[in-house]
């Protein structure tokens, strides 16, 4: 059995190449819940909302977020009545949002909210927050502390980030199947999907149970790089790390995980950065990690297997 | 300067008829919030939005509530996910609820929110609540009480009503502009509105300060009757008569009125009942009050002004 860490886009792009290649039995995926917020009263879960709409195949795969198809007339009438707009929801996605606020208040887990939304959307792949726990993603600026959501919708990524806090972590407990999967003589691997390290893996590794899981377990953590050529697919991984006094790189990558990670996954692009990352001591795959089409999100599963595997051996 | 109280549809159209002749300042549209509800842990006022939403012009003509051009992919998606649907509540009316619900979280008054809202629709006259406290509407039934949405939603009014309570009424205070109006010494008139009698009217008149003005200030207090020929334009009124044991007429609606009321609009399809309304006290006035057109509604108003200044005269 795997356990995939992931956070929005790429890491569901690589979860639903998973669940193509491993039956829901022998596959959890795990999402960060460190950029989840209230917004208008709603309870907002970003990456569970992209993992689930990826897996049910109902994603907008122009945006990165939300549903195909959808339509915006609760927004524009908010917009009328003077109400704040800058997150923007569609009617179809807030229906998400309103059942899971409502659910949550009904004394509901958010672990069981989110497979119940799963089963309806017809997933069979476990889908499992990282933490019933609220738990929040601070990005530290020169201005001052932000708000994940603050950040990267409302000022698109443009103040500098000098690093990051996750309030609540700390006293955070792995969601029950996740704790419960941690007492398995199962799992093959742990699988870092190519999320932002900084801002959806980070979050996840500071529940300290699932820390220590990843440091203590005699399993393979392969994670894959989500820096190719120096840049992310997506998202501000690469900025963050030019911030923080680092060149984006897959060699940044493998130094960030070395403590938890005895293993990386790297780009064809990137392929001479082999060498110097295994002088560190971390194990190397090097592959095709875009994730354009069906096709390469299945192939690049397949070769994290495999990979993986090898690793036992 | 006239107080009109109003209910949904019925006290909607007459309200709009009223702004087409009433400056303003000369005007204050007073609405039932005794089947407000929580729905889905949004704060529903189904009368304050018809209201709201006729005079902005912006009502859906064919169904009595809700918006025009209205969209209904949240609910669709809702089902989807399980959630409860037997209310509809369309893509951009549910901008008004949650907005609503927010704002009442954050403490504002369900009067300041009405009044935000009124503005940025652009509607001039003041809609005011009857009551900023919460009340309930209940439906007595043989097999028990039921929360007014459910009798009327989801029950579509089958039940046999028995009688009715307004929880939290007794105990309720006028809202703040509406308790400033009746310190006023220009108030010509009261207009009660074509609505339901027992679930519109009652639970305006329920909160004891504005009874107390009604039964004691010496104005004129019209109403106009919502039964035309033995039957109601749209809702449950006549139905209800029936199961509280009275024939549907406009003279049961001069019986009812005659605590408060002194005088009665009927349609001019009851002129022979105005004999026998008169004959208990009550003063008459018949005149065409089917509001299908808007010049109707503008007609209605005018009539009803006049008869208001002919009883002061």
């Amino acid at each position: 059995m795997f356990l995939a860490l992931a956070g929005g886009v790429g890491g569901a792009k690589l979860a639903l190449g998973l669940t193509q290649v491993l039956p829901p039995d022998k596959l959890m995926i795990v999402v960060n819940t460190g950029d989840d917020f209230y917004h208008l009263g709603l309870r907002i879960c970003p990456d569970i909302d992209t993992v689930t709409y990826t897996l049910a195949g109902i994603a907008n795969p122009d945006t990165g977020w939300g549903l195909r198809d959808e339509t915006w007339n609760f927004m524009d009438f908010q917009g009328r009545l003077g109400a704040d707009t800058w997150f923007r929801l569609g009617d179809k996605d807030l229906a998400t949002h309103l059942e899971r606020t409502r659910r949550l208040g009904a004394g509901e887990t958010l672990s069981s909210i989110t497979a119940l939304f799963a089963k309806k959307l017809g997933i069979r792949h476990p889908v499992v927050p990282a933490t019933d726990n609220e738990i929040m993603t601070i990005v530290k600026t020169p201005d001052g502390p932000l708000g994940f959501q603050e950040y990267f919708v409302r000022l698109k990524c443009e103040p500098v980030a000098t690093g990051f806090d996750f309030p609540g972590a700390a006293k955070a407990q792995a969601s029950p199947r996740l704790e419960k999967a941690f007492k398995r003589d199962d799992i093959e691997a742990v699988i870092i999907c190519p999320s932002n390290p900084y801002v959806s893996i980070a979050p996840i590794l500071a529940v300290p149970s699932i820390k220590r899981f990843l440091t203590t377990a005699r399993i393979p953590v392969i994670a894959v790089s989500p820096i190719i050529g120096g840049q992310a697919i997506k998202g501000p991984a690469a900025k963050m790390m030019k911030e923080l006094g680092v060149t984006p790189s897959s060699i940044a990558v493998s130094n960030y995980y070395s403590r938890v990670a005895s293993a990386l996954v790297i780009d064809t692009a990137d392929a001479h950065e082999a060498e110097p990352i295994r002088a560190h001591g971390m194990r190397v795959c090097v592959t095709n990690t875009v994730m354009t089409t069906n096709a390469e999100k299945t192939q690049l599963a397949e070769d994290v297997i495999a990979f993986a595997r090898s690793l036992r051996g």
